[in-house]
């Protein structure tokens, strides 16, 4: 009997999401400055990994495109690993072609190094330069595309937040964004647990937004996806 | 009687080192660039920590500074953590001094943002350049201390190992150093393995050299720490 609780417990659930197509990006990039050195950022890919484990409980089908983290891939999970922006951007861009979401949950690097180096740089007294172009933006070319699936952002902010998230939802055409306060090291980053906001547009071109409390990263996956899969049978 | 053998296993054994104070540094530093971009280089730190159990276990008395690293702590190694290698440098230089052998073992960044953000920097549509400015160097700072310890540098390098590591040798006053080619993916990094070559001064101040083959790192941190060991007596 316990069993079968566990089981129950465990098994995808019949929900709004049961059958949906989830892409989910997770955790930084690392842009290459040499074959020793490079740019990231911080991030754990806890938030996106407990999303794509809430998702998969939910009943939708997941693929996650994972940077260089230390996580155990959650059951029932594809998982794509991935090492720089470019890279994830191509892995993507190809996954949601048939994708109902795409979440955008990766700590993307925004920039890399003009040139990589193919041997260790060696250093000298003086000071270095490194001249950084922007990369590829994954998010806003996902949500542009003709049959683009429901788009998820995330913006992780230490200040200005509610600002700075919804100038990212009309200028990416996302469907909602997620938005924290980075510089609370009780939250965000290496944490457990997360409190968000989640901002969306309305059918009438309102925004709206909705307070996620502080709770495990868990908990907070599992009202985005519940918000999102609101929002989406609303749309269809 | 199982039991005694397993304790006497993991006991710490009397041998050269028995009493002996080594500091060892391990694993990357980060060096920021603002609250979530930073500078890395690539180092799982488990060479650090394997010379660190070794060590112990070989009788030490054993200080580990480690930067940011998804390793256990050795049992009966005291662990100070750090980010950025100004803190490793701190860190290091008041760790050392009642140490009898120094190990910079960590891939600390040569380089750091001349100036770090309080703020997320916006990404704008153009490039970006970052002026960066070199670090303290742990490895020559401690080499040069009146009362130095026995000091052992590692040289990471991709090309014309056994040059540069010869030159780091004695450019920082070492007294010896391993090398590996971190171009060879089966070895360094994130692998369980390693092969180096380590070049001493002899007396006679003739550089002497003896090539560790592939083996788990492990092995490695116990072959260095047996060469240290015997160099160290020979010295005193």
């Amino acid at each position: 009997e316990l069993r079968e609780t566990i089981t129950a417990l465990l098994a995808p659930q019949a929900t709004e999401l049961s059958g949906k197509h989830i892409v989910i990006t997770a955790g930084p990039t690392r842009e290459a400055i040499d074959p020793v050195r490079y740019l990231s950022n911080h991030s754990s890919g806890k938030m996106g990994f407990a999303l794509a484990a809430a998702a998969q409980r939910m009943g939708a089908q997941v693929t996650l495109i994972a940077g260089p983290v230390n996580l155990a891939t959650p059951a029932g999970v594809l998982r794509v690993d991935v090492v720089s922006a470019a890279e994830m951007h191509t892995a993507a861009l190809q996954a949601v072609e048939n994708a109902d979401i795409f979440i955008g949950c990766a700590a993307v690097a925004d920039y890399r190094p003009e040139q990589v180096a193919d041997n260790k740089i060696k250093k000298s007294n003086d000071g270095m330069q490194i001249t950084l172009v922007r990369n590829p933006d994954i998010l806003a070319d996902v949500a542009a595309l003709k049959k683009a699936p429901f788009t998820i952002g995330f913006a992780a902010e230490t200040n200005d937040v509610a600002h700075y998230a919804q100038d990212k939802l009309a200028r990416k055409k996302l469907n909602m964004i997620a938005a924290n306060d980075v510089s609370d090291t009780s939250i965000g980053f290496n944490s457990e647990d997360n409190a968000m906001v989640l901002f969306w547009r309305e059918a009438n071109n309102t925004v709206q937004q909705q307070a996620l409390a502080r709770a495990s990263k868990s908990a907070i996956a599992q009202q985005i996806l519940q918000q999102a899969a609101k929002l989406l049978s609303n749309n269809q």
